[in-house]
């Protein structure tokens, strides 16, 4: 029974994280996509701008281009009156020349033309037959966006290693780039270990339930940027368990859930430890102890506990960092709300809590049954996270709820 | 030059919202999917368990099951005496009984035996050749997860018009649901309109510029849980639009950039108004004032500005709660992070302000350039929103910043 062996100092969530951020490294192999499907992506090369945008002078709004010393002292009293040389719409460009005591009618968006420098926007204005009174002065450059004011070329409009939200997307269109360099979707192989778990489908014995880690999970890893591969079940016996651990190796970072625990079977920890490194194995965390963390073959292998929650919560909290990480992307800031907490609740476990809340008008419900219980997350709308320290929060207490999606 | 008309009066954002949300009904043509396809998608009709979880007692940790009044009082000085009948793995049935004065080795997960009616935490215990000694009294049912603790057959465990966050598919596979009936993703026609515009790919005439929103509404529109349809470039003619608008009300929703501004090609208002309804036209939103939201044989459609930063701000605000009604989503919080504002910033517009900004070490540096301009939101990290009777944020002073993403 030596097996059994209780777990060593339990590292704070912190500590643990750390160690985790210091041992992944970003992903370095790149991939072309198409502009379309490149938001959410991270760019691996900067863009450098070919030409200006706007490629030429232009009207900023509808109006009429005038000679700014032209306007200048008008007012809707004293209007300057002005000669009505032609219209351009937008997708047209006039040929000619605006000259003193000229104006020509512009579109938002159209080329301003040779001889003008302002547009005066048609709120101020009156067309008279062949005149426009002019009733405001414009500045010269008024209502009107220079060559290059946006984008000048040999500029680089989107860097390396920054993620591409809608408006990077949209300045790569702007520049006509259709084909982007991204760093690649790492492939993060998914283990559910444990002789009772059995796949979807069939039917159980009576001592057996159904696989949901390794969905739980998927969700997380596609949710995080990273591409899921929902390996088969891995019984726990030691050869099934260093047969998936090194088929986890070939992928850029392995997660299995299960078989982390004190157990007789505790054979995880023991092959890891043999085949690589464990970096840390315990966690002053509450529901989510028996997490562990290793490298083998230089990839990261985090071994989640088997407990539905436990391993869902430790997947929010420690495994979608890594991910993100992994994946190039920027550390995801929580969707939060503000709620007052419904009930009292006592901790006593010295352990940071993971509490998952259910908000309704205002006010959160926990709805936490037991670690091993799937719908004390589904059921849950967010959770709270209670420090090592704090062992009491009352009824009515404003209470910051981390959204779960 | 009649075309040329000024807006009528400009509804508050609120305003606007509570038109388009009042407008939009949630999309009710359902499809099946994967439960591994499930997350992010939206359940359309309750999930009812077929049989309990767990399916039978199960201890939740491991150690030794027993009679708990074969426990009572015991201690680590006087520590109870059991006879130990064997060892039941995970995975593993014991078919015998457990009696008075006896224990069976039990791991988490694995059934409660016949006989014993409480689980003693391997820590509390020490094994002795063919004896365990129990340190720790139990009471009747510690440490064990009775049958349908977590989900009792016949239980609406998922329920319809509920998000599928990663543990409601967890819920779903714990319950052997293969496939799920989820309400489809509504397809969403995306038009650029002007004359200006070109398809990227193609060269440029010296008037002309490359398409940005179709691009940018996109990422938005998939990002908002619907299937986004990138129609091809509208000219700025009567027939054009208007054959636009017709396919548009073909699909769950249309959204249309550029013109909606009160331009000689203004046909976009006048077209919607023929063919449908407008329900309002022009903001008092900075930048973004020119849009505009109707209705089309029942199909809503969006006029968005046709300058990328203010088409993609109204996105943002506008675009993106109605799409997720019509998905059927959750109203998405925001994720925020608090600033110190890097500079005074006056705004005079008299408008709800879109203002973007870099945060970099806690201060929001403004980079807004002009409406027109990409890179005023490429160049973001996030955005503050100023209500509209704001006019000035001293250097400093602490803001509010939702992350573009």
């Amino acid at each position: 029974m030596s097996a059994m062996r209780p777990f060593k100092r339990l590292l704070s969530s912190e500590e643990a994280l750390k160690i985790i951020m210091g041992n992944i490294r970003p992903l370095e192999r790149v991939e072309q996509v198409r502009v379309e499907d490149a938001a959410g992506r991270v760019l691996a090369s900067d863009v450098v701008a070919g030409f200006n945008v706007p490629p030429f002078d232009r009207s900023s709004m509808d109006g009429y281009a005038v000679r700014a010393e032209d306007t200048y002292g008008a007012s809707a009293f004293e209007p300057r009156r002005l000669r009505l040389k032609g219209v351009q719409h937008a997708g047209e460009l006039f040929e000619g020349e605006i000259g003193q005591g000229e104006c020509l009618q512009v579109a938002t968006g159209s080329p301003v033309p040779k001889g003008s420098d302002a547009v005066v926007m048609v709120e101020y204005t009156k067309q008279d037959g062949e005149h426009v009174e002019i009733q405001r002065p414009a500045y010269p450059g008024a209502n009107t966006s220079p060559e290059g004011e946006d984008i000048k070329v040999g500029e680089a409009v989107v860097k390396a290693g920054e993620f591409l939200t809608p408006a990077r997307v949209g300045a790569l269109a702007a520049l006509n780039v259709e084909m982007v360099k991204v760093y690649e979707k790492p492939s993060v192989a998914i283990y559910s270990t444990g002789s009772e778990i059995r796949p979807l489908g069939g039917d159980l014995a009576p001592w057996e339930i159904y696989d949901v880690n390794s969905y739980t999970l998927a969700s997380i890893v596609e949710a995080n940027g990273c591409t899921p591969i929902r390996a088969e079940i891995v019984p726990d016996d030691r050869e099934s368990i260093e047969k998936a651990v090194r088929d986890a190796s070939r992928h850029d970072l392995g997660v299995f859930s299960g078989g982390s625990s004190v157990g007789v079977r505790d054979l995880f920890a023991m092959v890891i430890e043999e085949m690589g490194e464990v970096l840390f194995h315990g966690l002053q965390v509450k529901p989510g102890k028996p997490t562990l963390f290793g490298i083998v073959d230089e990839t990261p292998i985090f071994g989640m506990p088997g407990y539905p929650t436990s391993c869902l919560s430790n997947a929010y909290i420690f495994l979608s960092p890594g991910l993100r990480r992994l994946a190039g992307l920027p550390a995801a800031e929580p969707r939060t709300v503000k709620a007052k907490m419904g009930s009292r609740f006592v901790s006593s476990s010295g352990r940071e809590q993971f509490l998952t809340v259910r908000v309704l008008d205002g006010v959160a419900h926990t709805v936490f049954k037991k670690s091993g219980a799937i719908t004390s997350m589904a059921h849950a709308d967010g959770y709270i996270v209670l420090p090592v320290n704090l062992d009491v929060i009352e009824e009515g207490e404003e209470v910051t709820v981390t959204l779960l999606d």
